[in-house]
């Protein structure tokens, strides 16, 4: 590889599924990408050398990045760099910085994938230039991260930002982290769809739209399907978002007055499919939160999309590079 | 006075009915210190007067602090250190800092009273040492503060840390700020005496310990009524701590799957006179949260007593002069 070029860093998100690895500029522009399925089957280390090949191969001889960013689905050891735990990746203690590091040759960071998103939308996205960030990613489960003064809060073991497992209830509904109340369990994806058809068994003469777009299967629907219903006027859908939006705007007014954020950024794929729900969201906030903790709030839709995570990473491997 | 010793700052902890006033060594020790009614009738001014004339005669002409610090109960802006809302002082939109300072001649930083009891329990309390540190103090009211990676948590608009008021229902109790569902309407002492007198109302053959304690008045019911009762072995008194107990462990689990804290230290009136809630919210705590956010967390007795605030405000001082 050439000269090294400090001001383009490598990012990596690499989730259960699928991997993305970007070469990005300092400004968070992606100037080549590519995705490929994660070869869970090929284990830790087919992995890393999957991610290695990409990043000497799909990226180019005519630039040599800096360093490497990767968020990784699991918890990360801030320290090491180490993983502890990953279930979708099937990893217990890997020491992904070193045998990334070892095997590309460059300076590498570790980083949650959630918190390597928070990242890139504060960095690149919805929150550039404001010190102090919530995001919320709103999708089948629900995380998010903390930007608290221009840092990112990671906590005593890197777990920090659990926003998907704040309480809404002291005991409430069984969440998908076998605790009850979480308000992922009201507003995640699952939960959405887990409500939706006991709405619909419930009251059956209500649920004609839900078990239409359904194809006639209750246990079809799916959050989508009331997203689709909602948007079709449909009123058992109505309530169903109304409740979603109040779970979601008690939780964030725990994030309101815990943290005090200028910003709140919220995404994912529920939030995607309804739009509305920031507005409502936002609402519930303003009525819920103490005065003082909503003063100069905004809250906002993300802007990086599925990118998020890669763009993050990548100025996390800057900001690590520069800081260093 | 005599030339600065800048590792000995002034702490004071201005209240709405008290203002503390100490001399504290580098180490946190209080040399000297004085206590007198808040003159909240006099006006802001004369308040300023107050302390800047104990600041002055109070603590002798042997030594000269290097700098104030000054905890105060109201809502404070961190860039100016103007007090922007203090409603048991009656002040509005008041330029402490700058006040006390051309009054004083000293170099003088303001921080609320939360704040800097936090801070009081972080550097020379219960929380030496460690980075990442929540404080919740259960008194009448709820507050809290948090550390992040060895810094206090501000916010946008400093009142980051309002954990009193996070979220345990989505609709709930009626909080002292009006909104529903917050942890201090649970586990406040005016909510648990409130709670207790309609636990009272509700079942008065169970009723005899706390009414007799009460002196047959069941409006005279307080927080303290309960923790006496609790410790006769009463069994309305245990349940309700028990409730109390639910809500204060569906809080702290908030807490620390948000800031995944290596420590959270708890105080006040409700659970001095409770010790055995620490041991009570532990054990719902780790129960309710997530495995990563409580792998290394413990959950302690704050240390400092009434004094964390002076402490804290005068190694608030202290941090700022050296790292200003």
């Amino acid at each position: 590889m050439g000269d090294r070029d400090r001001s383009v860093t490598v990012g990596v998100d690499l989730g259960g599924t699928k991997v993305e690895t970007a070469l990005v500029d300092a400004s968070g522009t992606i100037i080549v990408s590519s995705r490929r399925k994660t070869g869970v089957d090929r284990g830790a280390e087919g992995i890393v050398d999957d991610i290695a090949a990409c990043i000497r191969d799909c990226l180019g001889a005519n630039v040599t990045p800096g360093a490497v960013g990767i968020g990784v689905a699991g918890q990360v050891d801030p320290e090491s760099g180490n993983v502890w735990y990953a279930p979708n990746l099937g990893w217990r203690d890997f020491p992904l910085r070193t045998r990334l590091q070892d095997t590309v040759g460059l300076p590498t960071f570790v980083v949650n994938d959630v918190q390597a998103a928070t990242i890139g939308e504060w960095k690149h996205g919805a929150g550039r230039g404001i010190s102090d960030v919530v995001t919320l990613f709103v999708g089948t489960g629900v995380g998010g991260g903390v930007i608290s003064d221009g840092r990112l809060v990671r906590g005593c073991d890197g777990s920090a930002g659990e926003l998907g497992h704040l309480k809404v209830a002291v005991e409430g509904r069984r969440c998908s982290c076998d605790r009850r109340g979480c308000l992922e369990a009201y507003a995640g994806g699952w939960a959405i769809a887990r409500r939706a058809r006991e709405a619909v068994e419930a009251a059956p003469d209500r649920a004609a739209t839900l078990i239409e777009l359904a194809g006639g299967d209750h246990g079809a629907i799916t959050a989508g399907t009331v997203a689709d219903a909602f948007h079709r006027g449909d009123p058992m859908a109505q309530d169903l978002v109304s409740e979603v939006a109040r779970a979601l705007g008690t939780g964030l007014a725990s994030i309101a007055n815990a943290f005090n954020p200028c910003l709140i950024i919220l995404g994912g794929g529920v939030v995607e499919g309804i739009r509305e729900l920031t507005a409502l969201a936002r609402r519930e906030v303003e009525i819920r939160a103490l005065d003082v903790a909503v003063k100069s709030l905004r809250v906002v839709p993300a802007s990086l999309g599925q990118h998020a995570g890669t763009i993050g990473a990548a100025a996390w491997a800057h900001q690590e590079l520069h800081t260093a």
